[in-house]
């Protein structure tokens, strides 16, 4: 098995179900794309591309209300399959999603008509699909729960240990804004936290950095 | 065709692609159930009894938080298939969803064991399950963006005309405290604002009743 067979079926788990035919399709048809850091994978402009599986980088799925306010559903990171830049197959989906690179992403794109196909044709595919969509529901969930059930100050010490593991490190470069968007929160009510945070020794702040001084205590946060 | 083969077809998409054998495992496996009035469909303590067809009835699907705020996800009348009630068949489905009836409700029941093995033979019972994920992904999609987006009395007179319409009456039987429950507020924040209403001149108040006075106003609410 050569490596791209070996990738193909890591990444695609319906991979070993299909006929060489089906294969050798997906094969000549998937194309290698590049995106910069806050490139839109799937906009009102270009709704339904394909799937995307993601080689490397670093993907954010959100939503955004009439007045700008945002707020992060979901992040797709190496290996991971994008199923809602497909949307268009999806017979009931009636929601819009965002979806842009938070860095350098490299992605390869199973065409809409060639994966279309394939769900048409293959048991292994819907169940994919399925699966897959139950994953990113159980995502949503879970925000949802989040956002309507906690409260700001333990949803925004959950969201600096996260972003400190994904970026292997104690300081986070982010904006106060930024961390709004994701939580769905106002600039100003998270600046407070912020500083809140820092007054009890927690984090240090500066300029678009922050930094944490006591994980142990972040941690706490996240309990109770 | 007779009349029990016509409500299958129509309630269940798959009905026709489905083998004989699988029509006769279907028609003998089936469970006629009843429920009264708040009765739980699905709870922790029966979390996968199986696929349930309404045949007449209200049911209501909602989360529930630690300190039992409870917010409405969605609703299913007669006619409705509820799939979160076979849950524990479906992977990558790792959250809580709580079923209660509104009303009286008649409903079949196709067991777990029966509907797990049909999903796994047939490709017509998978894009059914899929397309019904598909439908409540939606429902859940919209809720959350008019819970965290949408100004409450927006929310509220959504609500209240939907509840109108559902009952077919300008007059709604309910209490403060399961408006409260239904839109992820609090019973105080809600009379505060049915109060407004009344003083507005769009409805009426009284013990444990709505009334719709000035419909148009009402309407009016859910567009800005």
């Amino acid at each position: 098995m050569n490596v791209k067979d070996k990738y193909y079926q890591e990444v695609l788990r319906f991979w070993k179900d299909l006929t060489p035919n089906q294969r050798e399709l997906v094969d000549h048809s998937i194309i290698k794309k590049h995106f910069n850091k806050g490139e839109a994978m799937r906009s009102s402009s270009d709704q339904c591309s394909g799937l995307f599986l993601i080689e490397s980088g670093q993907v954010r799925a959100y939503i955004i209300s009439e007045n700008g306010k945002e707020i992060t559903l979901y992040r797709l990171f190496d290996r991971d399959v994008c199923i809602f830049s497909a949307s268009c197959i999806m017979k009931n989906i009636s929601f819009d999603i965002f979806i842009e690179t938070e860095k350098e992403t490299t992605a390869y794109l199973i065409p809409t008509s060639i994966f279309d196909k394939l769900s048409k044709e293959s048991m292994a595919v819907q169940v994919f699909a399925n699966e897959l969509m139950a994953s990113r529901f159980s995502d949503v969930m879970w925000i949802m729960e989040q956002t309507l059930f906690m409260t700001l100050d333990k949803r925004l010490a959950i969201f600096l240990l996260e972003q400190s593991n994904i970026e292997e490190s104690d300081t986070i470069k982010i904006t106060h804004e930024k961390i709004a968007n994701h939580l769905g929160s106002a600039r100003e009510v998270i600046t407070r936290m912020l500083k809140y945070f820092q007054e009890e020794g927690i984090i240090s702040l500066s300029r678009g950095t922050i930094h944490i001084v006591n994980r142990k205590r972040l941690e706490q946060l996240t309990l109770y």
